[in-house]
């Protein structure tokens, strides 16, 4: 984290945000985009979403494969955008090279996100970037679980390319020659640049106009998707709710997932269940790895009845205890499976391990699949999958199908590879969609418009900075992001990896590899084989009381998914989408926004003290309840039982107390912090749990003059209702 | 290192490799392929080399833009290679997704190699590779400094592909649905497979009949050149003949090179040579970094007269003492450099830090940059260049020009990356070829048919694993490659690099970011600041004893070379290459052939001892002069000042006496070493020094009944020739 105040000119205003000042950019385009006759035709299609189309698009693409409509009364509830604030005179395309080329200005300074989920970049000028489905992201290149041809800028709108290509984004990296650039000192060499902003913005040229130029491999065409602002997050709202609102997780998706050992059985599985509640380990959701299935690479997606005799008997105990079950799976169906047959003309000319692809484009494909998996697992009372191995790998194995496999839909493999996860989602979100249940579970692909689906991503590389930042990054792009514990080399990492996971979209413990809980031995096989370490319990009781702060969260938690679904805006999001003017927030990759009042600093194993950097404001400090002013960074200690979290001061922060489960009255029995003197209402949300909820807004104020609080209740009365039973008053 | 012996079925045998066993994988074809509506026409374009066109090519090929002309005499003169080893009815085309798709068949248990200087894997079936130029190989993908759509088969022929694209090739790796698949057991979960090739032999099914894919984007067809055998070294051979035959060094370019600290000046060069001389530290080149130029990122050309006030002056001292100046550069050309003007209209449409991107496809680039140089450095009694930055990166500071860049030659920036490493070292070539002298040096990029090229592959990657993979597959493609010396973690770690780099092309230690040899001091901050190690002369001479043993190997390892030439016989190369009937080979990636009787197993730090694999015959260990019979792997302890080397029997092994440097009398001084009973005579070899020269072979020989050796010589007599003062016999 650096900061760039001292080495940039700060950004236009925002007020200067409109057609004329941009088309400056759009003269860099002549020489080579000069094939473009007239400005492109730009159309508002919805409120504050504008469409630019150039040339003659695919059919197949994220826009004409959707599952989810458009969110057409939210976006029109939100604060207007304004005119469009891109120029169609600044914007070109043009055949190139069997594909399709677009340019996109870029002014001085002006710096831009996304791209999905990146793992190893942050600000997205400067880089280049193929979006390329990939299971192993190991270097900056583009390779990611989820790419999304969707960037956001910091002055204030949206950037959607519909494609399922491979387009590659060169985010003003790279500069025409021109014989008039001034004369430059001599650089220094490459390798002493490496990774410093202030080289970069040199290097880089930020202080330039410039443009983004994205090539779209094989297309003819392509719909542009401009997101109006004015403000930096009101553009990413517009994103999300284009892509049909955001995900609303049930509550018992925002409690502990714990994911059993592979090779545990049925009493197994139910020993560890009583075994969490008697040491009172907070657990919502119970996670079955491959074990389960008869066959597994490729899946037959039926029960091994060796280990699981009774699935539905161990599903209603588990359900009596407050548990859901959830199953891991991939789509790609062994000779064994009894979908085999019927999938067999709906899939794929190439095979993954030896079992078909199904074509999820197809409707065929996708009601035998999800009959099959309604009948034998959801009837049963399965809660919701797991959804592995959709995306592509040219490495641990160099599994999945070639970008030449043709699928009977007339999608190629290349374009599969984008929507595998899309419509794997789609398939399964419809189980759910016609039980009229909600769901909530994991998926290891997405792409653009995937903000609906209540599928968080998840990674099987390890790194906790990695994970943090793709924490960070998610937002930009309506994705949800699983930092789960899995790999922990010493307690302390397993401490602070924890520490991550909860404060993120779904607080997985994956122990698939072992037997027992990580906090009684975190080494592999020491742990399979019973032997603990001395200090387990204690280790176990810093985890019991990390947990616990997750289930005092859930309903602040709970209201910022509400928002997310009804508003587009994420619940977890990067510091410079809140606050875009200010430039100390625009290399903030390893912090976060938690809804709206919680400032989050995961803290990674071996580090003693990190850097804060906390935007304009006030900040409280939720441990010492101390206050910060904003605008600065902070040298913080950071003792192993605490994750950094700064309160903005005018919050109220409603706690519920620590229950084991989403059920339990506990999580109803609030203690509101109120932080600073102005403080204003929070907002927290009650209903039936069903998909379509008539939602009751609970409005939490507090009474500076009285010193009293109250609670407002707006919409139908459901069972469970939120109590406050203490306010505690933090001054600064 | 795995023996696949138990495993693997026998491959075919040698004598069955024609048309007709192939055809069979056609029928794999049929179904995506079909639109091929005629077996492709063959025909044999030089003797044992095929061409089979599909459709219409590229204009922009490395065979249609070759400076070389094919070395048709040397073809001649090799052994039949009988029929096409491939039938043209197993090889289909036909156009996909706006490029080109070709398959060729793979028979049960043919394993293929190649693909260019890959530094993560050998075996290439079962993998997938997009051909992509880039300098931050970090993952197996196929990115690579020097990616060559060229693979070569245990069945005993080659394949190129010739396309400038970033083709992806699947070899073998992929299975079409079929359903008629036989029931197999439940695969183990991929983590638990990763890199061990039994399992690879099942997930990859390397026992099945199946295809090479490969995938030419953008392009409406390709021509496939076919390289016979029937050996499997003989189909390299062809491969590097038709691209002209193997480069030949100057003698001196086998010595030790030593890359000064890029901070010294001309003074302190001058020093460091003499330093070396008074140290009896053999070495025959110096290379200046960065620091010689005015302008380095990009380049200006012109020296810098700051720190090199009379460069010829320099260069004429170090010339009297027997060195040779090699200078860095890269071609991105700064506004700043005389040539910049004459350029611009030569150059691509996109800059490289602030510099002209030449276009050498076209000779007004190639001689406007070849003049500068011959006038402003060769001229001076420069030997050659370093060619640095030719590759391209999408990581460290993603710099190079864009893929969509356009060249007044008509290539894109796809193909100029492929084009750029070759066609520099054209440039530079020309300005040596008409100066009638052989030059030496080093390049970052190279491509297909680069076997006549006297540069040298080298990366900015440290890791020597890969460092010794990259030099055990750079036989397979045409290349030559350079594990040079840089980061050194400790003292150990500098020796065992050290050990490798003496037993490669070209034996470079760079210490480019320090003042000191490594030998005094590894850390660089204390390098530079001349605090040396305690022991530092101890160090020395453990260094000094190993580049002596270089030294010593000069003569074999000039007639490799010449053989190289000749014969197009890589004077590195696997082991599969010369045995690949003896499946123990097939795995052995960290180990190699030098010459024909050497083999060398490097070792790295931290490792006091490994395994060594010795193909069938028996071997010497060079340091005991103890036999071991062949087809066997043995664990060896491994001290720190051997790196294990051994000798095949029947061989004699000529060693000079260790000179200074190339012209030192010593170097024409030989012992022979006479290894185990039947022993073949060995060849070396004198000349002028010239490029073409008429060259004298020099036949040693042991006469076992008599006990005494001689040497014939045939051809003019040269200023320098080879004497013997001692034989040596070692039994066995």
């Amino acid at each position: 984290m650096i900061n760039l105040e001292s080495a940039m000119r700060r950004p236009n205003q925002l007020s200067r945000r409109r057609f004329a000042s941009l088309t400056a950019c759009g003269a860099l385009l002549e020489a080579p985009l000069s094939a473009q006759p007239a400005p492109p035709e730009i159309q508002e299609v919805h409120h504050g979403v504008w469409r630019i189309r150039l040339g003659s698009p695919e059919q197949l693409t994220p826009v004409s494969t959707r599952k989810y409509s458009v969110a057409d009364e939210a976006l029109r509830a939100l604060p207007s955008a304004g005119a469009c604030p891109i120029s169609p005179d600044a914007i070109a395309g043009r055949a190139s090279r069997g594909g399709y080329l677009v340019s996109l200005p870029l002014e001085p300074n002006e710096l831009v996100y996304g791209l999905g989920l990146q793992l190893q970049s942050f600000i997205q000028r400067g880089l280049k970037k193929m979006l390329r489905v990939n299971a192993d992201a190991k270097m900056d290149t583009g390779d990611s679980h989820a790419p999304v041809p969707f960037y956001v800028s910091t002055r204030g709108y949206g950037v959607l390319i519909d494609t399922a290509r491979y387009a590659t984004f060169y985010c003003g990296s790279k500069a025409r020659k021109a014989r008039k650039r001034p004369a430059t000192a001599n650089s220094p060499a490459p390798d002493s640049m490496a990774g410093l902003l202030p080289a970069a913005y040199r290097r880089y040229r930020f202080g330039e106009p410039s443009e983004v130029l994205a090539e779209v491999p094989r297309a003819a065409g392509v719909d542009i998707y401009i997101f109006g602002g004015p403000a930096m997050r009101l553009a990413v709202q517009r994103y999300n709710l284009f892509a049909g609102g955001g995900a609303l997780p049930p509550r018992w998706g925002l409690g502990l997932w714990y994911r059993c050992g592979s090779t545990l059985n049925q009493d197994e599985v139910l020993g560890l269940a009583r075994e969490f509640r008697e040491r009172r380990i907070p657990c919502d959701v119970l996670g079955l790895e491959p074990g389960w299935q008869t066959q597994t690479y490729s899946c037959s997606f039926v029960w091994n009845k060796g280990r699981f005799a009774d699935p539905a008997g161990m599903i209603g105990k588990l359900s009596n205890d407050h548990y859901w079950l959830n199953l891991w799976e991939h789509a790609y169906t062994h000779p064994n499976s009894p979908i085999y047959d019927a999938l067999f003309p709906f899939a794929g000319d190439y095979e993954v391990w030896g079992g078909l692809v199904p074509d999820f484009l197809q409707p065929e494909a996708r009601q035998i699949f999800a009959d099959f998996h309604d009948r034998e697992h959801v009837s049963l009372g399965v809660s919701g999958y797991k959804l592995d191995e959709c995306d592509n790998s040219d490495l641990t194995g160099n599994w999945s199908f070639p970008e030449v496999s043709a699928f009977p839909s007339g999608a190629d493999g290349e374009q599969m590879h984008s929507f595998l996860g899309l419509r794997y989602q789609d398939t399964i979100q419809s189980i759910f969609d016609r039980r009229k249940m909600r769901t909530y579970g994991l998926v290891r692909s997405s792409h653009a418009l995937a903000a609906p689906y209540p599928f968080v991503l998840y990674s099987d590389l390890y790194d906790h900075k990695e994970y943090i930042r793709a924490l960070v990054n998610s937002g930009f792009s309506g994705l949800l992001w699983t930092p789960e514990v899995r790999d922990a080399r010493s307690t302390e990492d397993l401490i602070r990896r924890l520490q991550t996971v909860l404060f993120s979209p779904l607080a997985q413990v994956d122990t698939w590899y072992m037997k027992n809980p990580p906090w009684k031995q975190v080494e592999r096989k020491a742990n399979s084989a019973g032997q603990f370490t001395a200090n387990w319990q204690e280790v176990e009781a810093q985890c019991r009381t990390l947990i616990e702060l997750r289930m005092r969260l859930a309903p602040y938690l709970y209201a910022a998914f509400v928002r997310y679904r009804e508003q587009g805006l994420p619940p977890f999001r990067a510091l410079v989408l809140d606050y875009p003017d200010d430039s100390g927030t625009w290399t903030v990759d390893d912090q976060f926004l938690m809804g709206e009042s919680l400032l989050i600093a995961p803290v990674t194993a071996e580090q003693s003290q990190r850097t804060v950097y906390l935007p304009e404001g006030g900040w409280f400090d939720f441990w010492t309840g101390n206050m910060y002013s904003g605008k600065k960074q902070y040298t913080l200690s950071v003792p192993l039982d605490q994750i950094p979290v700064f309160v903005k001061s005018g919050a109220l922060l409603p706690l519920a107390d620590p229950g084991l489960h989403a059920e339990d009255v506990a999580g109803w029995q609030l203690t509101v912090q109120v932080y600073g003197a102005n403080t204003k209402p929070a907002v927290l949300y009650e209903d039936d749990g069903s998909p379509n909820p008539q939602m009751t807004s609970v409005t939490v104020n507090w009474d500076h003059g009285k010193r009293s609080g109250s609670l407002a209740r707006s919409g139908p009365t459901h069972d469970k209702q939120y109590a406050v039973k203490k306010w505690q008053v933090f001054q600064g």
